[in-house]
């Protein structure tokens, strides 16, 4: 039995790769490749651009197909789009070719009902050529796997509520926009509360991996978007104006999850412009016996998003293949040492 | 493969065997047998004393072998003393009877250190008749694994620091005086600071737990006791006093763990007489990347630790053979329905 490090690919170099592609380097993960189409990297060396203060010798490169052809990687991180239909044809390079994969995109956090058919083309290409595909990211333990673990020192459970909360001043305009920020509670209502198409929310993929992993069949399943107030005005950045106390400074989507094992899950995905003391949230809270509150205060989202996708790793190289989600994946561990792959 | 139901005796009948005994029958799990000393309930019926509002049929019997040897036990639960050393003979009756044991004893938690050789003689007994043994409650999932599954999304870690709480009002003079309540600071420092043989705080044991979990090889560990204040002063209603504002109200036995890997872990056992405001504490932080705080916000213990005992049921039957600490043992969850335990 050899052992040899794990290869990657990182595959889209934005805001998390630069955190991504660090971690992996310092736990022992070979890159062998990384792959962006941002002309203002491309070429790039990914050492230089992951802040290591040296090179790698591995290059951004902007041809996908190439880059996957000319390794023999082991795992594709993607970091690329939120949405499954956007992602099929870069999941569909990698699996076609055997190549494992985790994302952040965080509908991949449990797509089959939200992406189904999408889901089902990479589950069975996944398991035609043997390799796994997993989306992991800040739902996987903080908003999937905690809750799961502290209800099991609960004895019964008639409701679940959590919120967490992303500021959206660090996502773009058009993102404020879609928040509603700035908008009087008329005119919310009016353009934002009842969309024509529902866009579900990232609590909703996460709320079904969570009925999954607790072992409950969801009923119904409902998303209603609210507006978000302050208490007095509040500069936004992105917008680049005032917003008046009483006007929207963002909105959050309630997702609402019956059961037909009796249990209520119902959580806030809070998107706004945050005040001088607001940080992410994660609060959660089980009405039951006994009645629970926990919190992870003011999370890193970006740094735990980054560290359980590195994390992760050695779960999806050891999971069967296939599209697995999280509530089916191993229990995640914080990796010590260098990881090593076992070649058999 | 035909499927019975869970037969459990309830080895104990105290404060926590209350709340078991009505999670067990809740939960599905068969009571076949009750044994405590105490003359007042000796005899009465187990559903009569878990306040079932009904006859179980089961009475509390004093003759532990008695009991043991007129039922088929799949499980007995030992809720008796904190220290293996008391555990001892009553471990030894369940385990060479081939019966599965979880117990809430704080030492089981991870006695491979501080109670070596009675743990060895216990897992090698049990691994003879092919019974497994697991110390279990509070700190399973709120000071191990929840701490564990948290650190699966933190790329490095520097240090672990936890802080957990009881109200010594709970439990009677004996253990007030123990942790020094009504003592001068001069006094605490004379008479408690400094034990001539250390009795190993709770945090103690799951320290090593935790340690062993994380995969990292102790170097050293030591225990510190630190009185406690409060801002005022203090009625004691177990001491029948008032604590004067700057005397102690109780203390903090502080464990630090440093390993060979690098990280340390800090956590402080606190036991005092609680203000109006307080309630237990279930506080940790992690620093590393990113620094993690998270918290269970006032935890129920006494509920926590019962329900967990009951969820871990079918995880103790489905663990090999020997004793198990809750670190080894497979992931724990929340049982929403009855459990049947196949026989095969």
């Amino acid at each position: 039995m050899n052992s040899e490090k794990i290869r990657a690919v990182q595959y889209g170099c934005g805001k998390m790769s630069k955190y991504i592609l660090r971690y992996l380097y310092e736990k022992g993960v070979e890159i062998v490749g990384a792959i962006d189409i941002n002309p203002d990297i491309v070429g790039m060396d990914v050492g230089e651009y992951a802040g290591l203060g040296f090179n790698l010798g591995v290059k951004i490169k902007s041809d996908a197909d190439e880059v996957l052809d000319s390794c023999d990687a082991d795992i594709a991180i993607l970091t690329l789009f939120s949405y499954m239909e956007d992602m099929y044809p870069h999941l569909e390079k990698c699996v076609s070719r055997g190549i494992n994969v985790i994302t952040t995109c965080e509908e991949a956090i449990y797509p089959w009902t939200t992406a189904s058919g999408i889901t089902n083309k990479i589950d069975r290409i996944a398991k035609e050529t043997g390799c796994t595909v997993v989306g992991s990211g800040m739902q996987d333990i903080y908003w999937i796997n905690m809750i799961s673990l502290v209800a099991g020192g609960v004895q019964s459970i008639k409701k679940i509520e959590g919120a967490v909360s992303y500021n959206v001043e660090d996502y773009g305009l058009a993102l404020a926009q879609a928040h509603g920020v700035g908008l009087t509670p008329a005119e919310f209502e009016e353009k934002i509360a009842h969309p024509v198409v529902l866009e579900p929310s990232y609590v909703w993929n996460s709320n079904e991996s969570l009925c999954n992993k607790m072992g409950w069949t969801i009923k119904s399943q409902t998303q209603k978007c609210v507006p978000y107030f302050y208490d007095k005005e509040l500069y936004s950045k992105t917008c680049g104006f005032t917003i008046k106390k009483g006007d929207c400074i963002g909105m959050s989507a309630v997702v609402t999850t019956q059961t037909y094992q009796g249990p209520v899950i119902e959580t806030q995905c809070i998107g706004k412009v945050y005040g001088p003391d607001d940080g992410d949230m994660c609060e959660w809270k089980i009405t039951g016996e006994p009645n629970t509150e926990f919190y992870v205060k003011k999370p890193a989202t970006v740094e735990h998003t980054c560290a359980t996708i590195v994390n992760r790793i050695p779960d999806v190289l050891t999971a069967p293949a296939g599209f697995i989600t999280v509530d089916k994946l191993s229990e995640v561990h914080h990796l010590t040492y260098p990881m090593h792959f076992y070649v058999e």
